[in-house]
């Protein structure tokens, strides 16, 4: 519904409807708009952007990068995405809401950069936790800005770019294997 | 008036007032609305993000990277951006030539990729095209996402880490380098 008509259109009332359920069973969980739909897409993400443990940091980022890529594909995932980016424009609430999300996406997803330096494929260095933005922000700018195509090959070689990128700012183990 | 308003509300007559000049003025030049936000866009694109030639590919991405993020730390800016993304949102015709307008500002942006080839500093790879969208994309993730800070440091980060990448994924001369 969020992909349908936007957040502003959106009613927990027409989400109740539709669910087929009265609307205080909808509130009793969700007692604002804004929590239904940063549940609904935390959901989403967990489900359609899991985090990735390939056993190697470049296979991380490949299958990180590849289920980013597909879930942006999808046509619903990109009218919501747009959707809640121009309603966050004038909603202070749904940016910091948005804000929250992405820091807790973010959290989750670095564990791929943590267990790549434990297993001394990369160093721990200050670049650490702008691997994952350097990663999907190419996506997202195509997504939101650009408009070039979102396909996998495109995830495979912005992932090969941050791997080596990754590599090529550490220090120490990683050093040696070049 | 872009960032003030919005893109909907924004007239041609609006800013033939402020500009304390005749509207047919502003008709003679930008026949629409729309022309008059794309070049309005564009002229500040190459005035406050010009394309930089520093004489080494990681000074150059550096001093890309810093234009970027100073320009989006501009409250103009990114009320300007965030309505434009969301009015795009809507608007097929505006989503199209936002396309256009970044296709344009990548290209440009790529003489600093092409200058880097020829001076030997990176290999000629099919992550070309992605370098640019790799140093820029998570600044843009930053302001209409994560709500992340875009600080000078963490555009001489992501500088970094794109120039190690691209160096990194590169045959040839890099390798000799490193």
């Amino acid at each position: 519904m969020l992909a349908e008509g936007g957040y502003d259109t959106l009613s927990i009332e027409q989400v109740a409807d539709r669910a087929g359920v009265h609307k205080t069973t909808v509130y009793r969980r969700w007692p604002t708009k804004l929590d239904l739909v940063v549940d609904a897409t935390r959901e989403r993400s967990r489900e359609h952007v899991p985090v990735p443990d390939t056993g190697t940091f470049a296979g991380d980022l490949r299958a990180l990068a590849r289920s980013v890529a597909a879930n942006l594909r999808s046509p619903r995932v990109r009218t919501m995405t747009s959707n809640l980016v121009a309603a966050a424009a004038t909603s202070p609430e749904l940016s910091a809401r948005t804000h929250e999300f992405w820091a807790e996406r973010l959290e989750m997803t670095r564990r791929v950069v943590d267990r790549a330096v434990a297993r001394g494929e990369i160093a721990a260095t200050s670049n650490h936790e702008l691997i994952i933005e350097a990663l999907v922000g190419p996506l997202y700018l195509r997504l939101l800005l650009t408009g070039e195509a979102i396909d996998d090959d495109t995830a495979d070689r912005i992932a090969e770019l941050v791997a080596a990128g990754a590599a090529g700012t550490g220090t120490g183990p990683v050093s040696e294997r070049r």
